[in-house]
């Protein structure tokens, strides 16, 4: 669903038939595994890695735009998002990482975040989805074992 | 300059020679005018206009990462995103605004925004600088003028 079809696109905007809202707060869905439940969001690890080190921060409840939040809310996201980055920068060492709030599929506010690694075209755009790479059930869990790590503190125990 | 000069890189993310430092408060740069100064931002108008509605939220000190700011700084900075964002909405009606912070040809903390048009392919990267589109010095400052009056809450009154 995207804004070429303006009516559903505006429900959708709204809250209608998001599929965000059904399906963030699983463990497991067809297209990520949860990494942690925050106050406002849920740190998801897309299944496709082929942009390795790729992560999700999904507001948990329904909205579209940054100018929707409360201002408690918006503080909120954004030290989770922060805390987030914190722990891909420690996980995946990247020399930066890129911030995006799209919405063009789902209009349900989240954010991507993208390690850049040394061997990265810096002007190349973003394509996360041009292929296809899944890995197993155990580096999955260990990606998100060192992303919890990291955010509750313990990453150096488990290093 | 990008990552691909390792050494130059992590002095420029520590703030060594940074582009942005010298210019982001100036009325006018080479590449974009200063549209409002807000308590952590400068708001920027960059000069090419292939993507219409393209708005930049620069922080004022220097920092490259989200989680080198405070607790305070991440809050205000993201309440100033958001406000601008509403301008944004207000001035170029799109169907959706996207916002992303790369910083990978200057890694100094700046988000971008992109209104998305019904016209636009959801599906697409976004590639603002792909062609040069410069308006006329007017149409520069009635947007300017446009987007500061949503800000200060004056927009109803010069529309």
């Amino acid at each position: 669903m995207t804004w070429k079809d303006p009516v559903k696109w505006e429900a959708m905007k709204n809250g209608k038939d998001c599929p965000f809202c059904l399906d963030i707060r699983l463990e497991e869905n067809p297209y990520s595994f949860k990494v942690a439940e925050l106050s406002q969001s849920i740190v998801r690890l897309p299944r496709n890695q082929y942009w390795r080190g790729w992560v999700i921060v999904a507001l948990k409840r329904h909205a579209t735009e940054l100018f929707e939040l409360t201002a408690d809310e918006l503080s909120g996201y954004w030290q989770e998002v922060a805390l987030v980055a914190k722990a891909v920068q420690r996980v995946f060492h990247p020399v930066k990482i890129n911030y995006a709030i799209y919405g063009n599929l789902c209009p349900h506010l989240h954010c991507h975040l993208f390690p850049q690694q040394i061997g990265n075209d810096p002007h190349a755009p973003i394509k996360q989805n041009a292929e296809e790479v899944f890995l197993t059930e155990a580096e999955y869990r260990q990606i998100i074992k060192e992303l919890q790590a990291v955010m509750n503190g313990s990453f150096d125990s488990i290093k």
